[in-house]
This record gives C-alpha cells, structure tokens and sequence, in this order.
C-alpha cells in the first residue's frame, strides 16, 4: 500500500515545488505525449508526483481524462496509458513537497467539476495567505480535500465565476484575493489560460509548435518538443487561448520595479538551458562565477565545479580569473529519488555513494571548488573532506549566492532558521566548519547584476520580502 | 499506469454498490486492523476499491490518516502499512461501481477538511436528487472532485456545520436534504456517527467488542472481529457515539409501514450468516424455496443451487417438498475480479470457466434448479445447457424472487430495461430462452413473508418506488 | 525484491504438490491461452508458482518460450503475455511445495537445452531416490541450478539421449532409474510425452479436442476447455503424442494389484468433477459419507460439511442414514493465498476470519460435521466450538478418511509425526481434544471400497509403502 | 507478466557486458548491503539485471541465499530483503546482454549445487568457444538452463572439481578449456575465488576493508564502499581468498607483451574514477583528448564534450591546444533504461529529449565537438545538427578513438558491420555523412600512449584478433 520514497540522497540542497505545462492544439491532434515530453523536461522541477489532465474540445463539455501518481514521469506514465488519453488541450504537473503532505490526494493537476463544467489546474508557487483564504471559505461551508494551494485558488475560481462573464475573468477576480508566488495553468472546456502573480516570482512563458500553443514553466521544455518560444507571461498577466488566438490581461500588472523574481530560479532551480524573463540561466550562472572570480579572488591551480550545478559558475570563474578550468568529481548516474539506503556501515556515506574524487586530478594542487550554495553545510564539509583525503593542498570554496538566512514563502522549501549554517555564525565560522582554507560568498549586490538588471526577491538573504510576510510560518500549517 | 480491472467472469448478476464500517474503541486501541478484518467480512459488497481513515481522539484534532486503493481489502493492504495507521476511531470503506467512476478519485472513505477539522465520510446507498444538490451547490460556487453521492453529502454536513451547534445536529440538517438510499458512517475529530435514510433501503448495525462501538453495513462482520450485535441503527435514525457513549437522534424516523427495505439484501446481497433488522438472511432464503416449493411444485428427483447464492432456496425446496437436495455443480474456488480473459475459443465459455457440472450426479435426472436471480438471462441458458449436456432428463428453473423488471434508482446497478430477459416477455417465453423445461419465479406476494412482514421496496418488479423517481435515469449522469 | 507469500488461512491441511498439462495442436493453433485455461482449473493442485512454455513445432527447432512465476495462474499471466507466447504445442504446470524451496528458481516447467535441441518438462509427485540419483550425477560433474526432482529426471533423460534412439526412448531409459512417485509431461521440439510411476500414484489423463491432444493430471480441465477425455494414462505407460498420433510404450507397467494410488486424491486433492482412473471423484465422496453413516451412527437432527471439501461426504451421510443435509457454515469466498494477517486481537482468529457460523441453523440442533481429514486437528478443535458457541446442542464429528499416522513420501506434505493429532492417541482422547460429542473415522477397509476395488497406497494410515522407504526423512533434504 | 524493458534512450554507443563483485569478511559482518553499494558503483556496467548471492562461512556448509531481477539495482533491492541476505561471504553481479537474452533466467550469479555444495559465479566477458564447449558437454548428458557462459564456465569447473583437490585447483582445469574473455568471481562455501583471463581483456581488481577482502571489476567501487585497493589481478592469475589470506596462482599468465586489455574501458565504458592495471581512466582521456590535438589541430573558439563521456577528452584538448573549454549541451539528469518513448512526431527525437543545446554558448563560434566514439553516427549527426540551428558558425568533430570497424568477440556489443558509419567509407564521407565541418580520429598508434603502454587489443579497429576468432559470429548463436 502506502507507497515509500526515500530520501534523495542529495540532502543538502533546497528544493524547487512544482513545474506547470499546458497546451492546446488547434489543429485537433492529441497532445497527452506532448504533455508527456514536456513533463519529462520539467522534470528538475519536481519528482515527487505528476500528473496529466486532457479534454476534447470538441467532444461533449467537461469530458476530462486524467492520471496522477507518485513518482517519476516515467515511472507514473505507460505508452499504453498515454495513447488513451484523448484530447486536444491539456495540462500536466510535476511536483516537490514536504514530507507531509507528499500523497497522491495533492498530487496535481486538481480536477474538479464546477458552475460551468469542469476545469483542470496546475499550479507552481506558494500562496502567503492560503490559510486565511481557506478559513473564510470554510465559514462558507466549503470542503477541502487536499492541503495544496491550488485547492483555494481554484475555489475561488469557482465562486467568481457564479457572477463572471467568462472563465477568464473569473480567473482574474480570483486573482485579487489571492497574495503570494503562482504560475498558473487553467483548462477549461474550450479554453486554455496561464496566469503569472505581479511579482513574477514564478516564471511561466508561451510557446508555439505548428498550430499549438504551449503554456510552460521553463522554456528549456519547448526545445525538448520541438516549439518555438514566443514570450513570458508578463508578471501579472493572465493569457487565455482559445481558438481565437491569444488574448491578454494585463490590468493586474504592477511597476516593474516592484516585481520580484525568485533568484534561485537562475542560481539553481532553472535548467541552464532556459531563458527566463529575457535572462539566459547559463549566462547568468557564469556571470556569478565571474563575479566570485573578481570579488573573491585566490591564487590557484585547478577550478572545479560541484556537480552539476556548479559548473557554469565554476566556467565562469575559470574565464574571468585565468585558473585552469578542471573537473574533480564524478558523480554516479544512477542516483536517483527512490535510492535506498540499507545500513551503511560509515564507510558508505551518502556522499560517497553520490560523488566520487578523482585522486590524480586534485592531488598536490590548489584547487577552488565552486558550489551554487550552503544551506546546512553538512554535503560542503564532506566535500572539501573527500578533496583534501585526495591529496589537495588546500581548497577554496566560493559560491555563488549570497548566505542564506531566512525563510522562503513563496514556494521554496527551506530548513529552520537554526540549521542554516550561515545563521548566526560569520563567514570566517562557516569557513572553519566546512574545513575550507578559504571561503567566499556572492555579494548581495551582484544578484540584480547576475539577472541582468531584472527587479528580484532577495527575503532569503535579507529577511526583507517583496510583500508583507505571514506572522507565523504558514507552510503546512493548515495540514492539521 | 491506469489499473484496469478486468470483468468479473460472473456477468449476469445484479451489484451492491458498497459497505461501510466504524469503530471507536474507548480503550484507545488502534483500530485499523479490526476495520481492515471488518471490511474483509463486507468484501462480498464491494470489490472495486476500498479505503480506511483513522485518527487519534487524543491527538491534535484533525489528523487523519487514509489509504485507499483499487481492488480487494487484501490487495490493497500491506501488513506494515496498517500498522503504520495509528488512531483509536477509524471508517473503511468497500465499493463496486459501474465502470464510467471506477476510479481511485471515487474511493472511499471521502476524507476532507472542513469548518471544524476534519471529516471522514463513508456512504451506501444512491441519492436520487445528487444532480439538483450539486448544481444548486455549484451555483453557490462549489467545487467537486469526486462524482460520487458522497461528496454532495460532506458538502451539506459542512454547510450546516457553519450554524449547528454540533456535528450531529449537521447531519441532521443535512440528511433533510438528501432523497434516496444511504447508510453513512461519519468520523469527526472526536465523534464516530452513524446514519440511515428514513427508508432505511440499506441495512446498517451497531456491534460492541470490550469498550469499542461498531458501525457496519452487516453483522456478519461483528462476527469475523469477535464482536457483539447491539441493534440494528432505526431507518431515519441518527446515532453518535462520543466517549459519553450512544446518543440516538429519531427525529428523522418516518411511520414504520412507509419503510421500504431493499430487498436483494435477503435475496442476494447480503451473506447469508447476517441478521438485518431482525430478519436472519440464510432463513429467509430458505423460506423463498419453501414458497417456491408450495407455489411452483414440480415432480423431480434432485434439486440443486446455483452456487453459491442458490444452495439455500434450493434446501428450502428440498426440505419444504421432499425432493432429495443435491450438487450439480462444482464452482472454481480461484475465480476472482481479475480474471483476465484471454482470447478464448468457443470452447472456454466464461461459464465453463467458473461452473463445471458434476455429470454422474445429473445424469438422467430430473433437475430443479435453484437461481436466485434472473437478469439477462444469458448464464441461466448456459447453465441449463450444461446440464442437459451432462444427461439431465429435465431442467426445471425455479428463481427465489419475482421477475425484474424495472431500474433501481436507490443503488442496484442494473442492465437498461431492454437488455432484462423478463421485459416485455412472458414467463413462457422467458422459459423457452434459456431452455429449461419449466420455470417459476417467486410470487410478488411472498416477499413480505420472506423478509418476516418488514415493509420493502418492489420498485425492480412493480416500477412502484417508495418515492418518486427522477424524471430521467440519473445514474451517472453528472459524470459528464 | 523477495515475493513473499503469506501463510494460508487454511493452515489444518494436507498439500497437493502439482498439477500438469500438456498440449499439441495438430492444426497449428496457438496454444498458451488453452494452457492458461487448464492451469487455471488445476489451481487447487498448486498455488504457489506456475509456468508455462510453448514451441512451434513447424518453427526452428528448439525455439521455447517461457514464462513463470511466483502466484495464482491469473496473477502471473497477462492478456498481452500470453498473446505473444506463439506456439502449437506446450506444457504447463502449477506447484506448491515447502516453504524452503518456495522460490521462482524451482518455478515448473522446466525449460532446459540438451543434445537434442530443448527439452520442457512439467511433473508431478515426489521421487523417493533423488538425493541418490543426484549424488551420483554430481559424482559425474553434474551441476545442479534447482532443487527439483524435475532436474534429476531431466538429467536422466539427457543422458539416456546421448544413445537412445529417440526422445521417448530417453524418457524409458530414465524411468528405469526413477523410483518413487511421478507423472511427467515432456514437450521436445516436435512431440509431447507423457509418463506416470507404475505405481500410479498421480493422476495423468488424455484428453482430445478437435485435432488437439491434452495431457492433464486431471479431467476436470478438460471440461473447461471444451475437450472430450480419452482415456487415463496407465501406471507405468510412457505416451508419445507426435504428428503421426499417440504411442503408447507399457513395458514399465506392473502388475495391476501392485498398483498404488494416492488415496487422498479422491478424498480431498483431486476436484469432485475429475474421473481419475475410471472412478468418480465426486461418488467417492458420497460413499465415504454413507460409510461413515453404516459405520459410525449416531441420531442427530442435522449433518453438515466442513466446506467445501467436508460437502459431498455430508451428502453421502444424509443420503444414507436419512438425517438432514443442511448449511452450517459460510466461508468467506474471498480468502486466498495471499491474505495478509495483521495483528490479530484473540477475537480474530484465523478461522473466524474465514467460517462463520449460521446460527439459526444449528441452535439447538444436534450436529454430525463430516470433515475429510483431521491433521493436527487445531482447526477442527475451533470449529466444534464455534457450532456449540452457536448453541449446538452436541456436535459429532465424522472423518472420512482413516486416521493418518505415518509421512507420505511420494508428493503429500504432511507435517512432522508429532503434529498429527491421532498420533499415540486413541480415538477417544481425540475427540476429547477436539471437543466432539463423538468422533467416528473411515474405516481402513472402505478404502478400496471407495476408489471402486482400485489398489490404493495406505502409507500415511499403516506405514506400509509400496516401496521401501527411504531410511530418513529425504522431504527437502538436498536443499543443503 | 514478462518485464520489458523499453530501449535505451542513447542508441548510439557500444555496450558493455557486466560488472562483478566479491567479498569475503573475516570479521563474520553480513556483506549484502555492502555489496548492493558496490554494484551501485558498477551500474554504468549492465543495467538490464542484477543479483547478488551471499553464503555464511560459519553456517552449514552450502546455504546460499541468493536474489536476482531485471533492473537497476536499486529497483530490484529493497532494504527488507537485503537485511534478510545473511552472510559474510558473497558475489554479486550487474549485467547487459543483448536483446535475446535479456531474461530473468539469464542473469547472475549463477548459484549451483556441484560435486562440492554450492558454487556461485559472476562472469564479465565472453567466451569465444562456448559453442563448442557446450556441445561436447551436450555429448556427455549435459543438460542448460541458460544461454550464458557461466553456465559452460560452471559446468567445467564442477568436472575438474570431481578429481581435482581443491576448489581452486578445479577452477585452473576449467581455465585451460576457456578461451576468450573472463573476468570471475567465485564464492564456494568457505572460498572467494577470482581469475582473469590471461588476455586481461576484462578489468578485475582486489581491495581491502577492515578485515574484508573484495573482489571487483573497476577500482571506483572501492572508493564507494570505503575500501582501499589493494592491486589489480594479473591476466591469467587466480586469487583465492580464505580465512588464510590471499593466495595467487599464476601458472596460466602469459607474456605480458601477449596480454590484450580492452582499450574500450579506457576509451569509454570504465568509470573515470577507476583505475586499470595501473592506470588511470580519467587521465587516459585527457591524454587522448591531447592526441586529437596535436594530430588533428584546428582554429576554434570552444572546444565542447558530448555529455559525458567526451568531457575528459574535451579537457584534454583544451589543455593542450588553448581553445578555451566550454559545455554546448545540458543533459536531461533523468535520462534511464526506462525511458518510455510514446509516438513521438518529428520534432520529439530522441536526441532532443535527452540533450539540449545552451544556445547562447555556441552562438557565431567555431566549435570543436569532441565525443568519445563513433558507431553508427545517427547521434552525431544530429547532435552536429543541433550545434548549427543554435546558431554554431563550425563544428569540427574530434574523436577519442579510432574508426570502428570489425566485431568485438570478447563481450562488447557491437552493431553488424554494414551499420557502422565508418565501414567501407573514407573520414571524409564520414564527415559529410555527420554534417562536420572536419573530422579527426584518434590516431591508432596513439591507443597504446593512451593506457601508458600496456598491451592492448586493437581488433575492432584492425580486425586483427589476439587470438583466432571464431569461423561465424558467434554472439547468440546457441539462443537456439
């Protein structure tokens, strides 16, 4: 029964919650695979459940497939199971949560029937008032079958459009309640439409193969099908497709220096090979590393990424400074979400099973490990362990985000403040924990620098938020 | 991915839509693995999916666990997930659903969050007026993600949660809603409650082991968990069980005479070891043969039951008329729901498959054979085939109840009218379709008699409801 | 990883070890869907493995597909599955053994290549001198993958087709070696073999349908698939089933009054529907019970099975003596194999969980209870209190099969000398055990009597084999 | 039923047979979950199934439990099953095979009962007169379960086992008939015993932890289970590792100039962690990578591995050449064996699902490609394509190895002839075939430089074998 997924073996790592995927075919073809591929793509973006909803827009109102499971893509979905989803519009999900609520009952899209037939949502961000949204619609009698956010957002929509014309403005009347990070998705019978909070914490952007257009969390998933990217969902948009063509809302939009997109996005969460908001990920990432270069330079032989998302920077410190460019870890390909781990005696750690050195390329050298960011510090301490076993003469560590301090609620999930290592230490005691002969972080002023100017959330470093925070820590809270 | 679930190979036989069973030990006992056993001794009810909710009286309010799955209680659960279900008060749940909502989203028990916690629901029965409450509901701005009777229930309990005073007095105000059958169990966070629709078409019973109360759909199950039969819950009444022990609410309860009990619960639904309402099933189906014996002798030197459901009518006739009880056939213990059929030759009836006639018993024999039920007809032709193949002299055909006729709105899944033998047939000519040499059906009269003078429902063999019917058959009809 | 197979609820039993079929369709029709059929009506012989393996006889010699595993036939095998099992000739098998040698290695048939292309080789039965003959093989180099007896008749027969002239020849030159009890079906590319111990101590029967020849253990399979029964095969006759039709090769046959049938085929193993060797299952349950009622009397108002194997004997009994048949019991239809048993409070026993009682029919009534066996007689000790719990006013058991003393050698697991309930027990301190009003067994003479003059095998009741026993208990002795 | 197993999403590269590894812990600790780890380790090796056999040194002689499936290992373990894998002596063994034999019956180990108790094997390699060596077992009464070589290896060490004194001794007779590649392991009730094939195609090291001593095909798993190595196994040597130590036997090595190591594990399937025979695989492709650029020079901007295997090499030539090192590619981290492939229109290939290119780093530039080999060349061709839609001005492919042209008969799989790119075609069609803008091979004379001067076999290269090559292609030619 009760399915078990094990720990990732990759611990110390925050952790993206969801990616979004719609799309709907005007020329009538099925797009269950489509949605499939995309899924796969995504895949980054979460591992804990996905999910597929397809309709037929031009089959009897509210017919609605879907299926969702606890896994991977490819675990959840079978050939033999895709071909029979018919349908010419779709959504799709992948999803990360905590632990407690990680069942299938939150897995997404959420499908539902409602005034005007069914919808089908999917949703990536964390709503900062869920709770006292879910609080006032009880007192109205409602029922709540899953603790996700998307359970609220999608009552409002439905109690907006009792009064609204059209899906479209019952998606935008809802969209006022509702404060937080969400990149939406929403299928109607006959209508496909993406929303995007004003602050674009999330991204979402459209795309275009023949005659389908694509909603998508990461543009990284259209190269994937084979689709052209067109634009963003500006922050605070909403898009609606339908047969008509795109049409755009733009009436919730805010200033563009009051945006704030989620960093992490371009320091870890994104594929490298997306483009978000107008700003290459991998582009950005190698601007941080060249930002560590010229803020926290050190004389050394060898510069070595911690895999994988170490790299760029890593490339990008190489570039700036002139240090060789090296490789120093190889990391087993197999490590996937469900690795057991039986008794390890302490000869088998995590770590050693995930990444292994390679001896004859650090021995004797100098080496400057870059790493995309420290959230407890436990994985660092192991690394820079295993590098100087291997015989390195010293190792610097230079990362490349600023210190992380403070709670994320906005869809990100982070450790408590205590188990940040950079809480209430220095860098100098952080330093010292981890074993490193030096250590530098990003600055905090490189950040807008590294999004090429893009307006961004820095609360994680500063404790400072694009909106007023909850007064308790909201994430989980309503799961009683 | 989608697990199908084959045909059962037992084709021509009406369906039970479900079971229900609750317990609140006062002890503080875990409660699953009784429910687990209880709902093993209810499987016969519902062998599509099944589901348990528990949660600890003593714990933080709210906190439920459920599981839930496709297929029978043993599939679905493991020995180690039932022991990782801790709480003290617990509702599970048997289904069997026709094939359009046979999916894990309709599996009970419905768990939710609502104004004041939490609510596990699990339902027996059919509402017939769910499509005018659901869209009266969705106009109000609900949202449905089940298309089960079950939901539009929770939806009401939660409504006149906002004003009752307490949770009972909610499913009071709610069940003055609802037309049509049902048997609830309801679990709040400190409360186990039990209902039955004023009809009382669905049995349910309250049982008592050491300091625990039982709810369940039949008292067979109070057996199988060593428990005590208390009384069967009244049609109409409400009952709460708190640790102040068992409040009764008759409010409901209409004139005993206008009661209209489902009688395929003493024809065939129910086991034959349950007691409901008083009325031992295994002797009213021994009293259906005697009737048959009085009202449709037959001069004969074998009477034999279509196993299983048949044996005992056919004892009754034996014993009432003489005639020497017998076995004609031999059953493969090993068909089960997942029978998968692969390609078969005319040669491997699906029958043939199930049922093999034991041929020195028949050989030159004249045959009374015992069904309890006639549906289409198809296996009953079959059958009578099989015997006469085997050397019966005679096959005479004697069915434990009247012949049906019309739709069953109240939770019988039933065959469209056209597809009935009896529809538009005389007793002759239904005589002549399946090949027997003559045929008799238990009188419309005697089903009183049968169920000891409890008022039933005819509504199958008159086209007579208790009330009136919808206007358009609504099975399934809001799974759009 | 490990299958595990929870203990059957039923634990008071003895155990059939297999079940064979053999198939080869001279017009060329695919043939593993009809196995399928046949190993489905032979699941009672075999619960914990099955397998099938199928060959084109007009493809490239020695082509064999083959598929087993752990399970009830229709959990192992798919639709899709055996739809791409191509082939017109097969054998099947079905198994149960100890729990030592439970695993998917020991899975039947055995599919192996040898000198002459492949072999496929399903048996039945236990050899008395296989640690011997497998001794003497490891001597020669031999290697040992199973701890099947099927491998070291396999062995035989490959080593007899170095020099023999033909396959069925092989088979002769092994049979010579053999001793002990088996009946065999051995496909080799282009014919379909079957041979049985000259003690006949298994079943194997021919049975034919269109241009089809089946081998089978026993004939209620061939009603399932549509096929008409030929003829048994003799103790001691090698059949050879090849284009040109059936051989028969009877120079292992022995005289017929050294014969020795397993007798516990006709009182519990085989299905009452099967014919072996001329005599009826069924009638030789009905005259157990009239015996037991000429032997044992006692007035009493009602006679009962223990079902489902206790009803035939029960039946006979009322027949006989003129006392009422009736129903005392309702066995929970859905325990299988794989139930799960989950802490059990004192209340839910085992039995509990599968037999309930039918109160109103046994209250006050004065009951004879017709099991066929008595072992360790736990379960019988539960079920005469379960009937004087239900207000019994006296219980008598009848036994219809003598009391068993002694360990079977030839393919019956039975368990340790100590367990057995009759051992060094009179019995009257039996039935003060078992909590009977009165016990009465069959007598020892009636044996042949029920098998219709048959030499039967009475090791288990007298300690007296048809051969000599092996000096030590060999049951599992290899599986070093 | 039958387990497929979807084809590997990356086509295009030669395959690797297996992985082995044994362990022997004095100190009595169960060695399960450490072997688990190390065939975690040894993944990349074979990942169509996997099996692990462990035996207590201490127990009754020949008790071995084993466990094997289809899968990776971390699907075919679970953490119950393998505490319940008692032992302090054990092999293991992960696999890839053809197509054919890709079934459960043919993994390893293979674990046996011989002349001497239990034997268990796990094999790396191919024999290339296992035909041969079958058929004259055939003639002896030899009877085969499997299509593997360990079967015939097995075979012949249980017939040496019959006169010779020891296990080791049998393991030397079996040696002298093999001919071909082997890297075994062997675990005999109280021995672990290894060889190599005096060739030394096939890795095989021995490490050391505690008081353990291990077995195991590439040094990397060392480091994984935190042992220290200890030195690689001789070609030729048999070690047997007893409670008295390591004890080496090295009658059958041959002059190392004879010896024949297969450059593939250097080139392309050995971890770049490992160490082979004394050298390191990671800087045998920088040395490579160097090779190409000395040889084959040309003016770029970016030199760029194909992810992952052309890395180091790319490396190598920046390093040698001073084209900066930059990624052009992001692979999907999710990629697996299982990988289903639902239709896929035109513009889902498969290469695009599991590579994108990061546009903006290849934008205008002339690039240097480098990949590890060429087999087919339909991957290279479009990933050459996808350089040049983003936008690539040159692409100027290098390859770490030379053309490949003849089959491998020593246990790599290899296409037929006529599919490999380079047969029967000039570099300079190859080029045009690719889409290159130039195309440079590793030269042959380099391969020796490469592994630091040990002998190596060149014969998919040359076609000239160390030793003769069987008449026909051999490679599943008795899947009779």
């Amino acid at each position: 029964m009760q399915e078990i997924y094990e720990q990732n073996i990759e611990i110390d790592k925050l952790r993206e919650e969801c990616g979004v995927f719609g799309i709907y075919d005007f020329d009538g073809n099925d797009v269950a695979s489509t949605i499939y591929y995309g899924l796969f793509a995504l895949q980054h973006r979460g591992q804990e459940s996905c999910g597929i909803a397809v309709s037929d827009t031009r089959g009897p109102k509210g017919q609605v497939q879907s299926y969702k499971g606890m896994g991977l893509v490819q675990e959840v979905f079978t050939e033999g199971g895709l071909s029979g989803m018919k349908g010419d519009i779709g959504v799709g999900h992948v999803r990360y949560s905590t632990a407690g609520a990680s069942t299938r009952e939150n897995a997404q899209p959420l499908v539902l029937n409602y005034i005007k037939g069914t919808l089908a949502l999917a949703h990536n961000g964390n709503l900062i008032n869920a709770p006292e949204l879910r609080e006032e619609l009880s007192y109205g009698g409602a029922i709540f079958q899953t603790t996700i956010d998307s359970e609220v957002i999608a009552y409002h929509i439905a109690r907006e459009r009792v009064t609204a014309a059209t899906a479209e403005e019952a998606v935008a009347g809802a969209m006022k309640k509702l404060k937080g990070a969400y990149s939406l998705v929403v299928m109607s019978p006959r209508k496909l439409m993406g929303a995007r909070d004003p602050y674009g914490f999330k991204p979402l952007c459209i795309g275009k193969r023949d005659n389908a257009y694509i909603l998508v969390s990461e543009s990284c998933a259209l190269d994937t099908i084979g689709a052209e990217f067109v634009r963003d969902v500006l922050p605070g948009e909403i898009v609606t497709i339908t047969g008509d063509g795109i049409h755009s809302d733009t009436r919730m939009c805010i200033p563009k220096e009051k945006q704030a997109r989620c960093i992490f996005e371009y320091i870890y969460f994104a594929r490298p090979d997306s483009c978000i908001d107008g700003v290459n990920v991998y582009q950005s990432r190698i601007m941080a590393g060249r930002f560590l270069a010229m803020d926290s330079p050190v004389e050394a032989d060898l510069v070595v990424g911690v895999p994988e998302s170490g790299n760029a920077a890593a490339l990008g410190y190489s570039l700036q400074s002139g240090v060789p460019y090296g490789t120093a870890f190889v990391k087993n390909g197999y490590v996937g979400r469900t690795f057991i781990k039986p008794k390890q005696s302490s000869r088998e750690s995590s770590v050693r099973v995930k990444l292994n050195v390679l001896k004859d390329a650090v021995k004797d050298k100098r080496i400057i490990m870059i790493d995309d960011s420290i959230v407890r510090g436990t994985t660092s301490d192991r690394i820079v362990s295993m590098l100087k076993e291997a015989g390195a003469a010293e190792v610097h560590v230079r990362v490349s985000s600023p210190p992380f301090l403070w709670p994320c609620y906005f869809g990100t999930d982070v450790p408590a403040r205590e188990q940040l290592i950079a809480y209430e230490r220095t860098v100098e005691e952080v330093r010292e924990m981890i074993g490193a002969d030096s250590l530098g972080y990003l600055k905090l002023e490189r950040l807008e620098e590294m999004a090429d100017g893009l307006p961004i959330c820095k609360g994680c470093f500063t404790g400072k938020y694009p909106m007023e925070p909850p007064k308790e820590d909201i994430r989980g809270s309503y799961e009683k």
